[in-house]
Parts: structure tokens; sequence; C-alpha cells
């Protein structure tokens, strides 16, 4: 299964757990779930320093290694032992383009958020037997596994950090990824799933991102040229350069099955539906966090939900990167975000 | 020519005027350019109460008459004569769907805001005799020409009332209809835009209706199921019911050539590129009008914009239908935009 980007070379070192036979919460089955994952720093003796961090959509544990931890940052792995997790599906776990024939590509099972973090949580306790972490948090997709994590398993997360991102997508939300979706698979050549090459699908996958491009930055990145920090000599090279690059590299089934789950994300069925009862749940200390120039996942959104969180305060931040300043991109969003898991790690 | 959307049952009354061979900006030629309008009220002897109105994207004169018009509101036609009229491309004037070959369809040329305010010069001025109009205003793609009235004819322009909308269209918003018009065109039976009937393109025309619905209305409105005033019973029965409705009346061609004209939207064409030189022309007494939960010319960029014109305000609504408020679906916009207008119209 060599592929030139899920790989150890472009994203490790990882290791990976072979959960074996792992039944979804659809019923489905995937036959042999292999969780890929990255850890930092050291696990103490009481095993009371974890922080546990999941994936976004179509990353993977390299860039939040890249623009999260570090010595002297609020993720520092002299102090703490942080897990970054693969989500299901993003390619280094166990994902459509990865599964042996006949469960793979599109005939792999529709995976939700709480199937990762049942999975999770079995790396946590099971494999590392942590009872208690200190912290998990992620951005997006990785703050629906936060919110499903917190809701979930009360007792093992001691605080919380959902950043950019709810936990139940909104209406709107859902219909802003079913676009997405329908970028890649309206492409003839995606052929409901059954491309001989992904490569074959590039029009749909560079659709797909030139629509991403329009939803996860802010108009103000692109009126004072905020792309040129990266290198880039114009807009155009920008959106090819930067964006169609991330997304081509990438598997269509894979991208479809993740936004299909990011829809799909929903801490409420834990609760028949009653989000005000599933997110009173959280026992942990929560600090929502919201960049004020999101337009995927807007203030106004997250501030619903965050009022309905236990010990839970909104902390706002600004970056003209709008959602995609989680990438870390800019400085000051990460002496920022910084700032406020410092704040919240230092909380009794 | 006929066509069960683009005439007179539908969208009448309206009248044509005959403008000949019409030299585009570009140098190209629409061979005989018909500009339609409808008018309401009666112009004064002295020729001094009259108001135009252009119309939006994917919009006709019907819609404004129906969403703006009548005794009591701020566009009164007992006080006023009103001119609403129909852009250039958008199927009731010239367009792609209704020109005789060889210049129709895919070969109909490509026109720009500043086309269209020349041609309705020569509507006020030549057609009527009218000097000075008392108001021009518009929404969306309407506050587009409304600038370039402004910015052009100052002398002809009393009051301006650009409503959500911008002098130059932002990066960001031309990334936007960029892939409003890759969902239309990457549909194979769009065929570079020679396909044999316009029905065939509903797949393209569908996925362009779902698009723009995620960039118009507000994530508040769907939490709130706002579109539930409008009889539907589901976000898919109104999504289907009333935007895909909207589009696949509509020829593809035409959609695409107003799309093309609204990215090219700048009225700095006017001054070699700058901006600001350009807004300083205005000498109408303009309020710039934006609603705060408008996505798709976000407040930020309006009130840049807004700044840069000498003895303009800004005047913000607010509305869970967000850019389609312009549509005046709502009773609470319709009473604030008439209160906003009836104000500007009593300015000296």
């Amino acid at each position: 299964m060599a592929h030139s980007y899920y790989n150890q070379e472009s994203h490790g070192p990882y290791q990976t757990l072979d959960l074996g036979p792992f039944v979804l919460d659809n019923g489905d089955t995937i036959r042999n779930l292999a969780l890929a994952y990255a850890t930092f720093g050291s696990l103490s003796p009481a095993k009371d320093n974890a922080i546990l961090f999941p994936t976004w959509y179509s990353g993977t544990s390299k860039i939040l290694e890249q623009a999260y931890i570090g010595p002297g940052r609020a993720l520092d792995p002299e102090r703490y032992f942080i897990i970054l997790v693969n989500q299901i599906g993003n390619g280094l776990s166990s994902a459509p383009h990865n599964q042996p024939s006949p469960f793979n590509a599109a005939r792999f099972p529709r995976v939700s958020i709480s199937d990762d973090v049942r999975a999770q949580y079995r790396l946590v306790t099971e494999h590392f037997g942590i009872e208690r972490l200190q912290l998990v948090l992620g951005g997006s997709m990785g703050a629906q596994q936060t919110y499903e994590w917190a809701v979930r398993y009360p007792e093992q997360v001691l605080r919380a950090a959902p950043i950019a991102g709810t936990a139940r997508a909104s209406v709107h939300n859902r219909l802003v990824v079913e676009g997405l979706i329908a970028a890649i698979a309206s492409d003839p050549a995606f052929d409901n799933g059954w491309y001989a090459e992904p490569g074959l699908v590039h029009r749909g996958l560079r659709r797909h991102a030139q629509l991403f491009a329009t939803k996860v930055f802010s108009s103000r990145l692109f009126e004072q040229e905020g792309w040129r920090a990266l290198g880039f000599s114009s807009v155009d090279d920008f959106l090819s350069g930067f964006v169609e690059q991330h997304f081509l590299q990438q598997d269509p089934n894979n991208l479809i099955l993740l936004a299909r789950k990011w829809q799909d994300s929903d801490v409420s069925r834990n609760t028949s539906g009653d989000l005000k009862k599933a997110l009173s749940h959280i026992t942990a200390t929560t600090f929502v966090v919201a960049v004020d120039e999101d337009d995927l996942f807007p203030l106004a959104d997250i501030v619903a939900e965050q009022t309905l969180v236990p010990q839970s305060h909104l902390k706002r931040l600004s970056s003209p990167w709008g959602h995609l300043a989680i990438f870390g991109l800019d400085q000051a969003y990460r002496d920022n975000i910084d700032s406020v898991l410092k704040e919240l790690l230092a909380t009794p």
C-alpha cells in the first residue's frame, strides 16, 4: 500500500495500534482498525501528565506537531506526554485508500466522531493505562472530537479546549461541507468512488480546494496579501501552491469519508438529541476557543454552545487567516493560543 | 425566442429600449442592445422626481417591484418616477440566451458593470430626458452599478444607496463567485456553453444553487428555521423549492455572464486602479447599507470603502436572511430599508 503522501517519510515518525475488528456505531465493522499516533515527551510514573490532541479535516499528526508542540510552548514535551492521534479515515489511520478489498474505497464504512473517540479511549486507557487526561484539545474536527471526549468520558477529561469547532455541526455548516463533497463527487472521474487512481480526480480535488479556500481564509487575508508571508507571488500561486497542493496529494474517498463524519458530528447523540443535556455532562474545565474571523465555524454558533457548557470560558482570538489560523501559520496565533492553553493547564 | 421564464408573463409588464450596436469597454460589440425596464409613477414636468434601481445577480425588475415599491413606502410611485432597469445578461435585457447566432450562448461578449451604466445613462438621459436622478440604489450587483453611477456620472446622481455590495469586488468575493461559476461550468452537460437545452445542465445549476445558499443565508436562519415562514417543511424542501427552483429556470450562460461581470466590478477602472481617487469623485449624498449577517459582502469590506466616500453614512441593518435580506422576505428588513431610504430621500 505504498502511497506518496500517507507514509512515514511525509508524516512520521508515528506508531500504529491495531485494535482488531471494530464495530462502529452504525453497526458496520472495520475489519482491522489501525490507529496511527505520535507521542512527545515521557509519560510520568503516575501517568498524570498526558494530553490528547486529535487531528482535523485532511490533517495528520505531523502538522499538529509542527504548529503546537515545542519546549517552552503550552504543549511542552519536557513537561507533558502528548499524544497526537490521527482520526479514522485520515490515511495514516485506517482509511478507504488503505483497506484491502472488498472493504476499500467507496465501500469503506461510514464513521462517526464517536467511533473515533471510542477507539482513542482504548488507545489511552488500554494501551497506555492512562486514567485521566490533563487536557484534550483539537481544532475544527479536532474540536468535534474534543467535545465528544468531554461529554462521553467526563471522568477521563480534566480540561478541554475545543478550538474553532462545535459540538454539533450546524445546519449551515453541514451545507458548506456538502458543497465540498459535491465538488469532488461531481467529477465524472470520481466514478462514485471507484476511480483507478486518485490523480484522475484532480479536477474535483482542485474545485474542492478552491471552495475550501473561500471558507477558511478571511477576506482580510486576501486584501492584505497575507499569503505573501508564505512566499507565494500571487493569489493564484497561493491557491495552487498551498491549497490545491495540500489536497491533490490526498485520496478523494478519504476526504469524503472525513467530510461526512464532520457533517454527522453531534454530541447530542449521547442524549437522544438533547444538546443542552449532553453538554451539561461535561465536568472538564473548558476553554472554548473561537477565531473572530472564522466563517466556517462562526463566533455566534460557538458562543451558543459555550454558554451550555458548565465551567467553561470563551476565549476569542483574532487572525486574518480565519479558520486556517489553527494551522499556526502566523506567530501571533501561536503566541495567543499558547497563552490560552497555558492558562488552562494552570487551572487546578 | 420563447422562454418559460424570461418573458412578460413571468416578469412583466416591462418595456424595451433598443440601443442599436453597442460597443463595450473591452472593444467587443453587442449587435443590438436591448435594455428592458419597468417604470412606476409619473415623471414630473420638471423631470426632477426620478429614481433608478438596477437589478442584482439572477434577478429581474419584477422582484425589485415586489420587494421595494408601493404607496407609503420609500419608493412611492405616487411621488417618484421609479425606473427599474434589467442589467445586461439577465435575460430580459440582451443576454446570451436571446441573441441570434453567431453572437449567442458562449459567444456572447463579456460585459462589465460600466457597460451597463453607460447603457442605462442613455436610457435615463436620451430616452427620458432626465438630467438628474434623485436617487440611484441597488443591492449586491445593483450596488456595484450604483457605485459606478455615482463615480462615473456625479452630476446626474443626487443621492446613492448601495446596499449589501461593494464598489470593487474583493479578492475573496471574486473567489466565491468563481466557485459559483465552476459549479455550473464543471457539469459535462454544460459543454463549454454549447448545451442544446438549459435543462440538460440541471446538475450544475443545482450545485450552483446549493453553493449560493451557503453564502447568502446566515447560519442563524437555519438554526431558527426561518425558512418555515415561506411555507417550506424542511431544509431540503426549502433548498430545492426556493433556491434550486430559482436557478433551474434560468439560462446557464446568462448566469455565468452575470457572475463574470460581478467579479470584474471595479470603479477604480475609471482612475487607473486608484480606488480612493475613484470614490472621491462621488458627490451624491450616499447611504452605504450593510447587512450585519451578510457573509457574501462582509461588513468589514463595505466599511473599508464607505470611509472613502465623501458625504457618506454607514447604515447597518440586521437580518437572519443574511445577504438575501435584500429580497425583502422579512417585514423587518422592508421596514428598516424603507426607513433608511426615506431618511436619505429627505436630505436636501
